[in-house]
């Protein structure tokens, strides 16, 4: 029930396509990622921020239950600071700005009690911090990462080790073709299991994304909104649900992984009906079992 | 188990990324769809061919099952032909030529025996003559109709008109917003159902598509192809699929549509593994079902 995330804590600028903006908004990969599994799990977090983060945000994960030991505070930094403006289609975007502040210099160092935790989500940083995470576990926790073009092109070989290190990866369809030099989802994630882990989950934001397994390929499309209000962290709440449910189930069999799907898809669309994390922080685990419950209903095809 | 279906036969020019070029293969909406859903249901076709259609097309269409009597070969007229370019993703095309030949005068006349047809597919072809094929038909078949982004900038009002008399929709993503003006498919579907179908299903090429019937949306991917030789016809093999199977079961109720979307997929896939029809028209009913039945267990999360 011990789920560890190492990550980024960001304050967000994010600009919708009606023209609002919304300015530093909480956001970052850890954050989404523990908001959302901590309705199945115990998370610890792993990140840093500067002295401008405030108690608010504190307060918020501290409400969900997020262990937050992990965090430092770096006194006189500036926490990283992302921008972005979304299409009309609210599926593709471009980055305005990008302000590192105290994620520069982050050296993750996980607290004597994190050691142990028998789950653990790397999401997207340097591929050396990642490998340095892993040198801190004891035991043999089950590891899942993340990764971004960024690191695909400066750092293959640290990132190559992470991947031959991990028990899965969850990653976007452009970063699996970059990472592979292939065109088509399925045979990208197919190489990427071959590259060391042995499941991979290539997402596709509003079209869903693909579990590979096995030897097998188990697509999933997403859940259907008819109003998206914000996508940013969606990717990231999709990983908290989905790893939250192998933690909860101490498990990752096959049937595990396919129904951590349906968590991942659940916590994502709730991610994408608030702005920052306003709707996902809002929730009840029951409505998290309901939606699950919903979408796996509505792939159900009936005899 | 009578299912008639109008559109274009044609000859395609394809070119794939590899920089093969296939001339003058067998294509059209109707070809395609008449192929797919000849394994499920018989089936009636209403085109016109020029008289370089020649033999072969004919003989392998009627192998099929599939009804000719309604095919109009113009003597000295020329088929139809398009010639498209595929991108590296092997989705995404741009047409390079369209020859419309004798397709630019067609007026589909119904033969008496196809006027009690139960099941109807206005595959992609100008909304007046869409009309005028219902005009033609006696009681109250079940009628389902496509288009295209053409026939929603010039033919708006005639394409009113067959919206508000059709049952269902079968449509493109981008159709579906351009017919709209919304951004959002989930919505764009909900807004053509309010045009007058019961169904609307919002195909999404590699992605699959979204069946919204009954005021809910059932999202479904498409099957997982590490090989895509050629997605021409894939969306009207969809529909053929689709259809073929509302035919054999005489119902369009809600479980039967959620089927046919399996069958659609099914059919959908068959056609992108072979260049022109070569993979479509080689299956047995056996392959049918069995890609139906993988199809739908892929989707089915396990308790």
């Amino acid at each position: 029930m011990s789920l560890l995330v190492v990550g980024s804590v960001a304050f967000d600028t994010i600009r919708t396509p009606d023209g609002k903006e919304y300015q530093d908004v909480l956001g970052g990969s850890c954050t989404y990622f523990s908001c959302a599994a901590s309705y199945l799990a115990d998370v610890r977090v792993v990140g840093v921020v500067g002295d401008d983060f405030g108690q608010e945000p504190i307060d918020l994960l501290e409400k969900h239950g997020v262990d937050l030991t992990g965090l430092e505070v770096v006194q006189g930094g500036r926490t990283f600071r992302w921008a972005g403006t979304y299409a009309e289609n609210m599926n593709d975007r471009t980055t305005d700005d990008l302000q590192f502040g105290v994620l520069g210099g982050f050296d993750p160092k996980l607290p004597e009690n994190y050691r142990d935790s028998d789950t653990v989500f790397l999401a997207c940083a340097q591929p050396e911090l990642q490998l340095k995470v892993m040198d801190q576990m004891r035991g043999s926790p089950l590891v899942v990462c993340d990764t971004i073009e960024f690191y695909i092109e400066t750092a293959r070989e640290a990132l190559d080790q992470v991947l031959s290190r991990c028990d899965g990866v969850i990653i976007n369809d452009g970063e699996a073709k970059l990472l592979t030099g292939e065109s088509n989802v399925i045979r990208a994630g197919e190489r990427i299991a071959k590259m060391g882990p042995r499941f991979v989950v290539v997402k596709k934001g509003e079209h869903g994304g693909v579990l590979l397994a096995e030897g097998q390929a188990w697509p999933f499309p997403a859940f259907p909104l008819t109003d998206v209000a914000d996508p940013t962290g969606a990717g990231d709440s999709f990983a908290g649900g989905f790893m939250g449910y192998l933690s909860r189930k101490k498990s990752s069999d096959l049937n595990t992984l396919r129904r951590a799907t349906v968590y991942g898809t659940a916590l994502a669309s709730y991610a994408c009906q608030g702005i920052s994390l306003n709707r996902l922080a809002a929730l009840s685990k029951v409505e998290v079992e309901k939606r699950a419950c919903d979408f796996a209903a509505m792939l159900r095809i009936p005899e």
